[in-house]
């Protein structure tokens, strides 16, 4: 059994790895830390599992957790993780790291300072850590001892235009318009998750300024896309789970239906989470597990590529379990296997 | 492995079936019927099940169908259960079969009468069912071979009034407010599960009149109570699922706060699927699982009782798997370990 | 026209008053106060406003606007109007007050005190105030200065319950059960409101404690009803708006569905704001609008009253400006004749 | 006051247009038809009305409607409006006609029918209308007798778009992302707006395919704008009402955020129902209103149009009032100046 532990669990992506842990048959949660909740039974904080887990939060460092753990999983605020690591891989230089945080996603400490409006802690380190995009660097995780695990947006949009990445066929300017739920806004009330405000609710976002941003467009650049320029805007819907991605890409020659679906197929056929949808994926459908649907469409002119996932699985906790999996040497789909709900 | 099929597939119950089993250790679906979709995939009607299994649906008779597996469950709306049973019990005597439906729940006929507000097909069959409320009838459902499954509104007040109905403690008008979501509707477009009629909406239906009463009027009874009247009205929430029952009881002599509190305990300590909150109970912790979670209150003239459980899960499939699993001398808990997502 | 002031006019209930008052032919907003606002537009509190107002928030004080206004709206938090009002009885003795927190409502110091948990700040000038539920008291309301306007669970449960208190029908244990949208804890952001949490859950809170209980209590007997007790459990429920009120009553000797329909139509037949439906009402088709919607039901040993009203309206700034109309002697549906929207 | 009839009354189009015209000063309908409600009050299909009007359907052809109106509002599904207008055209050759559908938009009969996959039933006719999007057509529109009231994501997207066409400023590749409420399906229950698939649930629709695309283009190139082409998706929200629009463009040289601003600011200061906003527009704000609010972002290579209105009001019913008042001679605003809702 994987001993793992988990840095910052009382928010929404803590609650979901315990969750998905409490079903994975080859790893254990061994401690979860929490500095607002230290001493707190974790299903104070996580009311869903009341009943299935005894695990109280604690409030030791990082760093002590790391000497104890064969993985460590760091779900704290943009900023907090990067604080923190230094000491981690001094005190338990071979213990895995999975980052659900963005501190270690952009190799371009200047693109990160603009994107997170702040210095970084520690740019050094940055270059220690993989990109996690599983269906991307299946190979280099395998071998990583750190991984930082993709944003949610970013997830969502870079497995939507992989493909077409990988076939060189993005061009100009390319459109990433993102929706997601407010899960994806934490644990904390704010007035943009008031109720009141958000249930019938639907506005953009930092629009053309998101931190996503660049982030997508690494992960296409380092899928072999040049000479394209997003521009992505992110919306508010009144979901609470869930990111729903629709891309517009104008190829410079036209793109026929069948050679289209036929680029997803042959690239996505084989992955584990990934499902090829004949019509549009639905958010409804991807809520709580791992999968990522999506699907396509095409017209002289024009690419658009629709993908689903759940924000806080796929594009957080779930593909942090799949890159511990990898990791480890594990089925990639161990305690990711269970089908969503419906309705 | 026990041998499963399932008569009428395409439906929510059907569906929730089918996810339940997809991870049950124990047990395999080998057979889905429905008529409307036979030769579908069943991922055609439950998109959520879109790659975790190959099977589609037959038009295959109930009858046909039960000489080839252990276990039956039917699925069908109302009213139709009962005209397949006399030929599924020809042709095979010792399927164990458990029946979502109503069909089969109230021993006495002219109360199903009533309530159904058409003739029974078939009353003689009825005394062949026990009422499957797991709780309250363990052991007569490990050795039955039919089990009638009970419904979702009666599951969750029976559960919220057993242990009062078993300490005599129920007296006078029993009030049991209940608030179902739309999935319980089934899915089928209807008027009152019209999105723009249903999503900002809240109503009550069938107020004194819900065929449910008498059901958990007899649960109770069985349970020892006697001597109180209910008066139930069923609301409409905009929620997809759930069933939340506020119960009132006004018992002959206060109920002090903390012998509640203990009645509860006692009773409800060693169940596997019932929790007892210290507040109120939610909708949203519960859903998608089998717990039914729990919360009490009182005044010296007042008790109050909170249930709160998932209508397609403990108030229907998950239900009928926990009864399989009786049935069968399993785990009861065998494929409804999972915890509930939160948020 | 009506000169108009409100203190504490950021909050929901202040955006309600601003919005009502807008389509009002006999009143103008004059001033209206903000400590956290002052300075600023009305609009970026109330952004359907922006284009139909120019009114700035000031952080005058309440004593010094009344002096200037016909009539003053408190819709400030409770606890905040009362420290307020003997400096407006000083400096402005006939300007009218309503107000719609819940400082004034209770007649008992000693129930007010137990049900706010706090000390009252100004017992002695409770008597002043008319309780400002119109159907019931429009004659005093008419002549009255100064106006307690009803709490929305209070408007909702004592519409529902007044004809057959009028009538001597309540016996027994009546039960309250209300359902109240989000808009109802206001417009900062809190736990119970946050959006993750709330958008697809259903509970209760304070069951059997609920502040509005005395309040309801007091109406129904100063309407002539004696020997009853109320059982009023609040739930909160994945809408905006709406107070849904499901109230049990068990008479003495069995009431006819005919004659309980009878009790309701003779008694609010000629009431503006007052709909009897045949069949439930909802809240979808109340919000927004002032309007309270009814149904019935009865059986042998049983009658139920639903009724439905929007929170902020006709439980809040709609009464309030209903209570204007009054004080003022203008018809009485001035400003809020309009219907509701569909859907 | 202006004599109207509505043909087809018994939709969600019908249903605002009464809404609407209750609050109009200057316009009284005398006549709504629906062939399935004949005979009903108008309430029974439309509950917020009840109490507010005493109009019965009737089952009387618009043909002779028209010759006792001033003004006949066609709010019939698309396809059947058109098969009654030659008829209309005979018999009242003066009426002023309003209709709601898409029959009479589309000036190039050929695009209409691909748009539509039918044949037009009078192609003949559709010269004779002037297309009503008040904003771009308010002159012709004052002289018209017959005018067809643009569809809803047209009206979001040519209203975010207008002004960068005027000035000459699209080019290439425009995106339009549009996202809908439930109610813009109709009032019949359909699977895509069946409650528990719909409520937390967001897709795509027609993706690249959608009807009013050509529209959307047409309006822009009356605008002025040249060598564009659009690309559109449509996408269903778990909301009722709303459409909201984000336009991506990328002009030929880069546009500043000053000049961006100065664009829509000049262009939209005058209008009556068009407010430019700081930050996002958002569904919720404009709900129940004409109100179109727009929102601007800028960056070297991109602009960002954002706009949200109700679909049912500005996107339809509202807009179909302005139009009947800029043909009356009305003030444009009459019947529409009502704030809307916050929360």
């Amino acid at each position: 059994m994987i001993r793992v532990g988990i840095i910052g669990g009382s928010g929404y992506g803590g609650g979901e790895l315990l969750r998905l842990l409490a079903g994975h048959g080859k790893a254990e949660v061994f401690a979860v830390t929490s500095r607002s909740s230290a001493g707190c039974p974790v299903a104070d904080a996580h009311p869903s599992l009341l009943g299935t887990t005894k695990l109280s939060f604690t409030d030791r460092e990082a760093a002590e957790v790391a000497t104890e753990v064969d993985c460590l999983f760091f779900a704290l605020p943009h900023g907090e993780t990067a604080t923190r690591m230094a000491a981690v891989f001094d005190s338990a230089p071979d213990v895995r790291v999975v980052d659900l945080s963005g501190d270690f996603r952009l190799k371009d400490a200047a693109a990160w300072e603009s994107a997170y409006e702040r210095e970084h802690p520690c740019p050094d380190l940055v270059p220690e850590f993989v990109y996690g995009l599983c269906e991307a660097n299946r190979k280099q995780i395998a071998t990583a001892t750190r991984v930082a695990n993709p944003g949610c947006f970013a997830t969502g949009a870079a497995l939507a235009l992989l493909p077409l990445a990988e076939a060189g066929r993005l061009a100009g300017s390319v459109v990433v318009n993102g929706v997601t739920g407010s899960s994806g806004s934490g644990a904390a009330p704010k007035a943009g998750t008031h109720h009141p405000e958000r249930a019938s609710d639907f506005r953009a976002y930092r629009p053309l300024a998101h931190q996503h941003e660049p982030e997508i467009t690494m992960a296409l650049a380092d899928a072999g896309a040049a000479g394209f320029r997003l521009a992505m805007v992110p919306h508010s819907a009144p979901l609470v789970r869930g990111i729903f991605t629709t891309a517009y890409v104008f190829p410079d020659s036209p793109l026929s239906a069948e050679r289209l679906r036929e680029i997803y197929v042959s690239r996505y056929g084989p992955e584990r989470f990934i499902r090829l949808r004949d019509d549009s994926p639905r958010l409804a459908v991807v809520a709580g597990t791992n999968w990522c649907d999506i699907g396509v469409a095409s017209r002289d002119d024009a690419v658009v590529v629709l993908s689903a996932i759940d924000n806080l699985v796929k594009g957080m906790a779930g593909q942090a379990v799949q890159n511990m999996n990898l990791m480890f040497g594990l089925p990639e789909d161990e305690g990711l296997r269970f089908p969503g709900m419906h309705p």
